[in-house]
């Protein structure tokens, strides 16, 4: 059992890439002996191995790495279509991937997990005897103490202890968390919200995704609530959205709705060809792009605003990262930000992977188990 | 010095109430051995005193109190008309209070802090020997962790070293904080965010202030600009804002915007009149306060949707806390979130008395010091 002291070291190592002693008890303000103690315990445990040596003004040192075959993890995303599972490594590395059919009831998806998991090992069987624990990304509302998805409309379940169910048919140690989180801290422990401790990761696809990283930790808000911006009026007036409300970022932004737009102007749908036909000057495109794009950037301005991140990444799985949608909210976030603070917020827009929900799955249980984030 | 251990006794008995040793170690989930050494410690310091016994199914156990008088504290509010100063104790009350005349610049306004300080005092010499620090709110970026005030545009200040010039003056360890953090953190010692560790707590006066106690633990933002939610765009195409944006939540429902805008319709001005012309019917107040309660509402629901608060409070500096602008808020809250997400948000709209912002300042030093917040 790694305790508190142990997590914060594996933490700095994954967050800074290899460290010496001298360079963990300068940033953890602990005394060289309990480094030293802490040290041996996880290089002992294989969590840690020693690998370059630094030549600097004192004793050369040794640095700590994490040895990435010592805990492996297992990611399922019922977030994507079709669901998928991934095995990775504690840095994050993708071993190997599949695809489950999505079963009708909770317990067939269940069943389907634990009947998929073998093939993962394929050409990976020193995996087997290391396997820490499984995550699960779920689309909807989850309570991350129990393990409890508490509702999700796109799986129309509601208080469905998927946790348990996992961890009774694979024997592993199951989390579970939100989708948009679980994306969020895969992001935070291995991506591109590395070593940022006040983080925001927005997924943009069929819908919107949103997950914070605040003091280092995911934010879940008092009942897992947290970064459902998705449902969050920006046009009190707007399109009824599925919700019950009106006016919904994700009646405005999500590529579904960007899509319908675009169907209802006799367009084709795809973001792609849409963002073509802006750059050829059509009208309706380029009027549903910057509908689309002011929406989400207003948004975005808004978190900016009330949250003060250092980094937010924005993760596209459709249209191209650099055309009109994304320059729009680019320009939008510089328009509604104070004037003082669009210059340090450092906002990616980049392409984001299916594999990556499953990812960020896998982390939960790397999070949990090892770097207690 | 106190050790994180000591602090987290001392947070929840502070949160709780007077607890057991047998509740702490339960709450706390150490070894009896270690509470009970923490205990000795935190009564040896005359932090905690021993008070009434309960009867329960075991041995009877005395319950453990913070001793008030055991530590005081200043605080400075930079944030109101005039500056106020207070002196309080362990458990957030109040000793006295004092006003100073405001000084053209930040050295005047150090020397006139020290001036007033001996008078807090006056029947109250045990005090003087237990002052454990001082903590100042500041309106506008402050950065918490060197006390430099980044910039105040209220106080016309850039790059302030606030902090160290009071520390210098008075002999005190000195803390600084933005205003509305400062009465966030106040009122999650000492009020209505009291044991609440996701609450976010606005101001509206003249301004509109915010802060968030995320996890426990006020959430600055990456670089201290964090519930700046003055300045978050509301209505694109709305009015000018001497921040330089158009159509700022400080544009719609700060107490400022609705009497400008009460001037403008030829009504009197004050929050309270202006409701007692909506409630006769009058159109203009009704659109006014309507205007002014839908902009508030949205934004707090925008901050819902993203945080997932346990409870929000609204702070009023005027008007009737049951008024027409009050419902309006609530039914605009209502409204924007998600259908599922209401019900669960306690929100709070009460009276801001002025000497709440005093006595945030002191809880930084409070908080600081003691209770690690």
């Amino acid at each position: 059992m790694l305790t508190d002291g142990h997590a914060s070291v594996l933490r700095l190592i994954n967050q800074f890439g290899p460290l010496s002693r001298t360079e963990l008890v300068r940033q953890l303000g602990i005394s060289k002996a309990s480094m030293s103690a802490l040290a041996s315990d996880l290089i002992d445990r294989g969590v840690l191995a020693e690998g370059e040596m630094v030549y600097g003004a004192g004793r050369p040192s040794v640095r700590l790495e994490l040895s990435a075959n010592s805990a492996f993890f297992i990611g399922v995303s019922l977030a994507t279509v079709p669901f998928t599972l991934t095995l990775t490594d504690l840095r994050g590395g993708v071993l190997s991937t599949a695809e489950l059919t999505q079963g009708a009831t909770p317990e067939a998806i269940v069943e389907e997990i634990a009947a998929a998991i073998p093939g993962l090992f394929d050409g990976h069987p020193q995996a087997l005897d290391r396997l820490a624990g499984i995550g699960l990304a779920v689309p909807g509302v989850v309570d991350a103490a129990t393990g409890t998805c508490v509702r999700s409309t796109l799986l129309d379940w509601r208080d469905v202890p998927i946790g348990d169910l996992v961890a009774a048919a694979t024997g592993l140690p199951a989390y579970v968390e939100n989708d948009a989180n679980a994306l969020a801290l895969g992001q935070h422990l291995f991506g591109s919200l590395r070593g940022c401790d006040q983080g925001t990761m927005i997924a943009v696809g069929d819908g919107i995704g949103c997950g914070h990283i605040i003091n280092g930790e995911l934010h879940r808000g008092a009942r897992g609530g947290a970064g459902e911006i998705a449902h969050a009026t920006v046009d009190p007036s707007g399109l009824p959205c599925q919700c019950g409300k009106r006016g919904c970022l994700d009646t405005l932004a999500s590529v579904r709705s960007i899509a319908a737009a675009a169907r209802a102007a006799g367009l084709d749908c795809g973001l792609a060809a849409l963002d073509a036909a802006a750059n050829r000057g059509e009208r309706a495109a380029i009027d549903i792009l910057h509908g689309a794009g002011a929406a989400l950037g207003l948004a975005i301005a808004q978190i900016v605003q009330s949250l003060d991140p250092e980094r937010m990444v924005i993760g596209m799985t459709d249209g191209p990262v650099t055309g009109l949608f994304a320059r729009v909210v680019r320009q939008t976030v510089e328009a509604n930000v104070m004037p003082d603070d669009h210059r340090r917020l450092d906002l990616t827009i980049t392409r984001l992977e299916n594999q990556a929900w499953a990812i960020g799955a896998a982390s939960i249980a790397a999070g949990r188990g090892f770097f207690r984030v």
